[in-house]
C-alpha cells in the first residue's frame, strides 16, 4: 500500500456539503468559506507514543483522542468546530492500525460536525498532528484574559481520573478492575466539551481547558489576566474511585492531573443563573469551586477555610 | 530549561498588528480576521528527519525549510499568506538547535508577512509539522482540477538540482565542490514561489507545486482535471550543473526528482503575454515546456518529437 492508496483508503470521503468548507483534500491547500461576521479559530497539538499515549493503546481510541485534545481547544474558547488537518508519522502502512484509527477519529468527527480537509502522511517513528479550525461570532472567543477579581471559577465534568490511570499503569497504586476500566476510560477516551464552551460565550469572562493539571492552567488564566484566585478544594468535582484514594493521591491527581479535558473557567457572580442553564442546555455537569481575586497567586484552601500547603507541579514535557 | 520557557524565548514575538490575525500565540486557539469576499486557504506538512532532511542540515536552513515547503502550497493555490501553526517534537531542548531553527523560520515568516499565531512542543523524535493560513479573494484560488485540452504547461525556476545534491550526499554521483554547494542551496534552502501564485490569479487555469518529482505532480493535475499532456524533454528548465550530467541523470532529477518546490502550472494559449508579466512582476523564471491534451495520460517527448521511453516515479513515503 502507497501513501496515495494509504489517503485514499482510509481518510478520503465521500464529499458533502459541509458548513465552511469549499474544498477538502486533494489539492494543494484546503478552502475555507468564512460566513459574515465570524472569527475563525485555530489550534494545534501533537502526540507522541510514550508521552501522550501508551504503545497499549487501542487505534481507534488514539484515533478519538487525536481530534479530541484539539477539539478541546476550540471548546475552550467557544468556537463551533468546522474543519481540520491531519498529519501522520507511521513506522510502516499496517491496515489494521489505519482502520481502527480512522475509525475512532471520524466518528468524533462526525458527532461535532468537523471534516478532514487536507493532511500529510510520512513514514517514520509514530507521530500525529492535528490542526483544527472554528467559528465563533466576531469578539465573542473565551479568552484566558478575561477573568475578573469577583468572579466565581468552575470546573465542568470531573477531574483527575485520567491521572489515576496514569498512577494505575505505573504500578504506584492498585485499583480494583472495574474500577480501573473507568479511569481508563477518562484517559483513552476524553470527551472535548464543545457544547458547553459554545454555550458559554456571553456568559463566562475567561476558560482555558485543563490539560497538565488545574494548578498550571487555571494558572495560565492569572497570568493572562492579571489576577489571582481561590480554590475549595473540597468543592473539587472528582469521581468516587478518586474520592476513595488517600488525601496525597486526591491532591495530586486533582490539582496536577492533566490529561482532563475539562473546562476551567470563570463568570460573574450575577451569571450563576446562566450559567446553569448553559450546563444543562449543553448536558455537562459544572461545579462552582472558588473565585477570583485581585491578590496575584492560587491558594487552595481545605475545608476549614485554611490555606492548604501545597507543592503544585504542572506538566511540562521538558522537566523530569 | 521547561516546555513555556522554550517557546516564550524562541518562539513568542512582540505582537504587532498582522492582517488577518485578531489575536497570537498564548491562548487555547488563535483568533483569525478573515475580511470580507476573501476564502481561507489551509494546508500541513510533516518534516522528519532522515526522510525530508538530513541530520546534518544546519538548523537554521531546517527553519526556513518546514516552513518554505508549506509556503509553496500557498503559493500553488495563489494565496496571500497570513498565519502559521508550528508543532515541534524535540529528542531535548538544545538551545543551539531552537536558536538557528527560530532565526531561519522568523526570517522566511518576515519575508512573506505571516504570523505564528500558535503551536505545540513536546519531547520526541526530531518532528516538525507547520500548517500554514492564507487568503484568496473568493473563487479565485488556484487548484489542480482547472487545466483544460489545448492549455499551455509552464514551469517556474529550475528542476532536479535538489534531487542532484540528494545523489551527492547518497554517493552515487561527484560533482565538484562549488556546483556540489549550489545544488545542496536547492535542496536545503528552497524558495517558495509565493508572488507569482498570487500573480497568476486569473491567469493560470490549474497550479501544483512540485514536491514530489514532477511527472508525479503533473499527474494529480492531469487526473483532477481529466485530460492528458506532452511535455517537450528538451524545454524542461535546468541548471548547468545537471544539464552537464549525463542523460540519464537528467531524466531522473528532472521528471522524478522531488523537493523541487516550483510550480507547475497551465494557461489558455491566449494569456501567453500575461504569464509573462506575471513572471516577470514577481521576479520568477518561467519555462514554458508542453501542452494540455484531451487523451488521457502523461507523454514525455524528445528533441524530434518522440515519445521517450520512460519509467516514471513519484516519491511515495511508504514504498522502497
Amino acid at each position: 500500500m502507497g501513501e496515495f492508496d494509504l489517503i485514499k483508503r482510509f481518510f478520503e470521503r465521500e464529499r458533502s456539503t459541509q458548513v465552511g468548507v469549499a474544498l477538502g483534500i486533494g489539492d494543494d491547500c484546503a478552502v475555507l468559506q468564512p460566513a459574515a461576521g465570524q472569527q475563525w479559530l485555530v489550534s494545534t497539538d501533537m502526540l507522541v507514543e510514550g508521552r501522550h499515549f501508551l504503545s497499549t493503546v487501542a487505534p481507534e481510541l488514539l484515533g478519538h483522542k487525536a481530534l479530541a485534545v484539539n477539539l478541546s481547544d476550540l471548546a475552550a474558547c467557544g468556537a463551533t468546530p468546522r474543519a481540520f488537518t491531519l498529519a501522520l508519522a507511521l513506522p510502516r502502512a499496517d491496515e489494521a492500525f489505519l482502520a481502527g484509527f480512522a475509525r475512532g477519529l471520524f466518528a468524533l468527527a462526525d458527532a461535532h460536525g468537523i471534516a478532514l480537509v487536507g493532511g500529510d502522511t510520512t513514514a517514520g517513528p509514530l507521530n500525529i498532528c492535528v490542526t483544527v479550525m472554528g467559528e465563533c461570532p466576531q469578539g465573542q472567543a473565551l479568552l484566558r484574559s478575561g477573568a475578573r477579581p469577583g468572579d466565581d471559577i468552575y470546573i465542568s465534568g470531573c477531574l483527575g481520573d485520567a491521572r489515576l490511570a496514569l498512577e494505575q499503569f505505573r504500578g504506584t497504586l492498585s485499583l480494583p478492575g472495574e474500577d480501573f476500566a473507568q479511569v481508563r476510560l477518562a484517559m483513552e477516551r476524553p470527551e472535548p466539551r464543545v457544547a458547553l464552551g459554545q454555550a458559554l460565550r456571553g456568559i463566562a469572562s475567561s476558560a482555558i481547558d485543563v490539560s497538565d493539571g488545574l494548578a498550571g492552567d487555571l494558572g495560565h488564566v492569572l497570568v493572562r489576566s492579571g489576577v489571582g484566585a481561590e480554590l475549595d478544594f473540597e468543592r473539587l468535582p472528582r469521581s468516587r474511585w478518586l474520592a476513595a484514594q488517600p488525601a496525597a493521591v486526591q491532591q495530586l491527581c486533582l490539582l496536577s492531573g492533566g490529561d482532563d479535558y475539562e473546562l476551567v473557567f470563570t463568570a460573574p457572580a450575577a451569571q450563576r443563573e446562566a450559567v446553569l442553564a448553559a450546563a444543562q442546555a449543553s448536558g455537562t455537569a459544572v461545579s462552582r469551586v472558588g473565585h477570583i481575586s485581585a491578590e496575584a497567586g492560587l491558594r487552595v484552601l481545605d475545608g476549614s477555610g485554611e490555606k492548604m500547603a501545597l507543592q503544585l507541579q504542572s506538566f511540562d514535557h521538558f522537566k523530569a
